[in-house]
């Protein structure tokens, strides 16, 4: 048998769009002699859909689109195809996230998603009802054990939050699965490649089974989909892998003999680096209402490295640079901001905000008589470096990208309706550490320092008061980013941090509360492009208005008991 | 017996001190000769927690919290507190939402929640296992029906998004309980009070028994509270109800005679009124970091009513007004805040943009050479005064309000980092014509025109542009909020739209997609206030990247069919 694995790139919503694109794959499927597709999980509505399926039309749209692929199938042919389906019963949630398994004059049959990832970025348990065993689909004399994503990453060592009470995959191989094809709309994170490895390895050795699995691939907003969709022998050898972010499609003959491919070496930072650019082109892209990108350059790393992402993204035709200097600003700030447009090939204005700070010192000078200069000073010139961005934003129709690093926006070293003025954070979920990282590899694949060397070599600085350094507030950012990568990626606390680290405990424990205590901030940030297991934005939820203690819980209990003896 | 309902105001992740009230609470029902004392849901911790429970820490500092109180139980007496523990299996969710039951010289006993709210701004199933059926606590020779929450709300009436498939209150009764006693976290929204009345009353009637509910007090960010315990009799006559907004305890006596309350008259702007001003208050307290509330005025009836319910919340003393005209404003507008300010006893102060719009107009002018002005223009005033409120506010520590209302948001009028800067957004979820009710209200109730009439009777601005009127860009605020009303927060999509109110189809498309393409904006908007049952923010996620057609399905289809055709 020949299976198609159709990595495939829906855009969220755009039913006929993706349907017409998921039966033109068919037919094209059907001339290359292909016996069955596989596409992704959802590939007719996009993930992620979110509430859009709370939208009677949208459901009903989708239901249209699978009795039309129905209807459009070519004989001799069977497809996959992720989609919705409505829930008969008179109880639990309405829909399923099911597969739709479509062959030419036999009625649809629907396979529906058991485990509903209900963490982090996914609410699925917010739409979907789960359903029961299913049965494995006999095709063409195979048994095929088709399943959705989650359903295959039940095992205690891959299970980062909870394991479910019932066993999707054992269950289709009791019932005599030859095959496990599984469709995904499996976001990418930074490591989540060999994971996928390791897990997919360990079934087929579990079951000595084969393995397919057909992923989402392409950006919806801050989820970025690699795809990394492929075929496992049932030794685990992968035969076949599509390559990372972009549409693909892999067609595997169970017939004939593969040789095992070697293992992919394991690149970081290569693997960011291409999610971000892939986040910013179909942002771009699927938006369909900009004409290109526009950054202010700092001089500084941040914003040099999402300028060489932009590049890579839309081309230098299509990206904007604007320095703003103030009084506070090193001449360098000006001067490598121009060699990196230079270098990248993007035109760079300059517009000094002198006038606009002035302007406002004056207009607050009678309410501010007496006062010492402080953040509120430092806030007015990055507040009017954000409202140029944005009216050049507003004239021209360029997407103004923001430039703040994740360990920043941790800390709350930004400034709401300044640097963070735009609408999509390119590095808002890559520490700093990272970035520089990050800056390194631009170099290295060019070949030279296209991202000039001093402002990779200069000390960080917001520069918005005389001789200002980030070391200023913040630890090094070795030391902070081991911190809060432990917090908030591994969800430790701070006394488990101290255990792993052996940093004093009352920086530890100031680092975790200046995290808590910027949520408002990040609350109003643009969203983010998600390269990690755990980003800011939709995947973690914190209060704004709280009072966390951090005392220690015996501390708690101690102090309570001698409350009441009081 | 005699039970006492205590109606709580917890701050969330605030546990020690949570826990040290809770006890005072219990051991003043004792002085008070109480048998039972019963919290709301998840009072230990508060609601909503979010993902605070994702972290061991304050899952360990609850559970330590059971146990202390637990150890401070008087004699004599029993207590519900609602709170979590840890599922001992090693499958499911890791968590509970419990009801502990506390007895001094007893065991605690856990009552474990059944039906978990997974839609609007409820999350519960990302954190919590469902219970399977509970048994009835015997305390003092009465059998009670403990449940939280949810549990009461499934019956098809009642039921907004989907029906559960058990029956928790079914099951209670069943197994004996002589009494149904709730311990909820659930929030305001207008008109849930007569709700409430209904589905208690059907509930007391359907099993002939009498109803116990202690729900959560005060506000957590955008969730407020108004509290709304009470006890039913076994006909369905409310014997106690507990005020709004306010902390309250009451006491029952199961073996004395009451007469049955009259229905509480319903009065619709009153409680969102009500809620708003709660809402302002325990933001400001809970956060505790905020000297006072800071309002930029523009003679309108947004920020007119936003400043009265600020005065109201915090006393005028702690508001702070500041207009900023600028050679598009009227007179009405500078004259009007004065005469707000002066009305209300707050401060008020004028600072012109016009040094800042000139300084942005000479700095961009090179750039902007040849275009036409335009929306960059507009908002460039619109930011000069954004910027110009968070400066003061950075410099006094003053809470920026914005004050752009539920239909505005909708339709994304409104400038990101201008009139949308600030921390909490109290009026984003009231309609505009509810606006004017507000502010009628206020005027009736102080006897006065303590809001200017010109100020309510002014045809709506944003004087960004010469003559500018609400009206040029958006129909008719009755039409509009209607339509808004029914594709919001009734979730109905166009077709459904039009054939309710006979509208324009044309017209209901056209604002059905500016709501779609506005997701951006509301992103970045500070968190709003939630009054009615589908606010913009947590409860509503909708992609900010999507394609969506709204042709008809039958249109689609067609298209779809013409396409492969050709």
């Amino acid at each position: 048998m020949k299976i198609a694995v159709i990595q495939f790139n829906p855009t969220v919503g755009d039913i006929a769009e993706n349907a017409a694109r998921i039966r033109d794959h068919i037919h094209q499927c059907t001339s290359d002699g292909v016996d069955l597709a596989v596409f992704p999980e959802l590939a007719t509505v996009g993930y992620s859909h979110h509430d859009l399926l709370d939208n009677t039309y949208i459901v009903d749209a989708i239901e249209a689109a699978n009795q039309w692929l129905q209807r459009e199938m070519p004989i001799g042919i069977a497809a996959l195809v992720g989609t919705v389906t409505r829930n008969p019963s008179p109880t639990g949630k309405k829909l399923f996230n099911a597969a739709a398994f479509l062959e030419a004059g036999k009625p649809s049959r629907f396979i529906h998603k058991r485990l509903l990832p209900t963490y982090d970025v996914y609410d699925e348990y917010r739409y979907f009802e789960p359903a029961g065993p299913q049965d494995p689909i006999v095709y063409k004399g195979i048994s095929l054990g088709v399943h959705i994503c989650e359903d295959m990453w039940n095992w205690p060592e891959f299970s980062t939050y909870h394991l479910y009470n019932c066993d999707p995959l054992g269950d289709l191989v009791a019932k005599g699965a030859d095959l496990l094809i599984n469709l995904s709309a499996s976001p990418f994170s930074h490591g989540r490649h060999e994971l996928r490895n390791q897990l997919i390895g360990k079934i087929c050795k579990t079951f000595a089974l084969p393995f397919v699995i057909s992923n989402q691939v392409g950006a919806n907003t801050e989820l970025l989909f690699d795809g990394d969709s492929r075929v496992h022998a049932a030794d685990g050898s992968i035969l076949l892998s599509a390559p990372a972010f972009e549409e693909a499609v892999l067609v595997w003959d169970t017939d004939s003999q593969y040789t095992a491919l070697p293992k992919r070496p394991e690149h970081r930072v290569r693997d960011i680096h291409d999610a971000l650019v892939c986040g910013i082109r179909e942002y771009v892209s699927k938006s369909g209402v900009f004409e290109g990108l526009l950054i202010g350059l700092s001089g500084g790393i941040d914003s040099a490295v999402t300028a060489a992402l932009a590049v890579e993204a839309l081309g230098a035709e299509r990206v904007r640079g604007i320095t703003m200097p103030s009084k506070y600003s090193s001449t360098g700030s000006v001067d490598d901001s121009i060699a990196l447009a230079e270098n990248f090939g993007f035109s760079c204005e300059n517009i000094t905000i002198k006038p606009a700070v002035e302007a406002f010192s004056s207009m607050l000078a009678p309410m501010f008589a007496g006062t010492d200069p402080g953040v509120a000073e430092e806030n007015i010139q990055a507040r009017a470096r954000g409202l140029t961005l944005m009216a050049v934003s507003n004239k021209f129709n360029y997407l103004v990208l923001t430039t703040g690093n994740k360990s920043e926006m941790a800390m709350g070293y930004a400034t709401l309706y300044g640097d963070m003025s735009g609408g999509l954070a390119v590095l808002a979920d890559v520490f700093k550490t990272d970035v520089y990282a990050l800056a390194r590899y631009i170099n290295e694949r060019a070949g030279r320092p296209l991202i000039p060397v001093s402002s990779i070599e200069k000390a960080p600085s917001a520069e918005l008061r005389p001789d200002q350094k980030d070391s200023d507030s913040l630890p090094h950012y070795d030391v902070l980013d081991a911190i809060l990568t432990l917090y908030i990626e591994q969800r430790l606390d701070a006394d488990q941090i101290v255990l792993h680290t052996g940093f004093d405990p009352s920086l530890v424990v100031r680092i975790l509360k200046s995290v808590d205590r910027n949520e408002y901030k990040r609350k109003q940030a643009p969203p983010g492009l998600r390269v990690s297991s755990k980003a800011f934005g939709t995947g973690r939820r914190i209060p704004l208005v709280m009072h966390l203690d951090r005392s220690s819980v015996e501390e708690m209990t101690k102090k309570l008991s001698s409350q009441v003896s009081l």
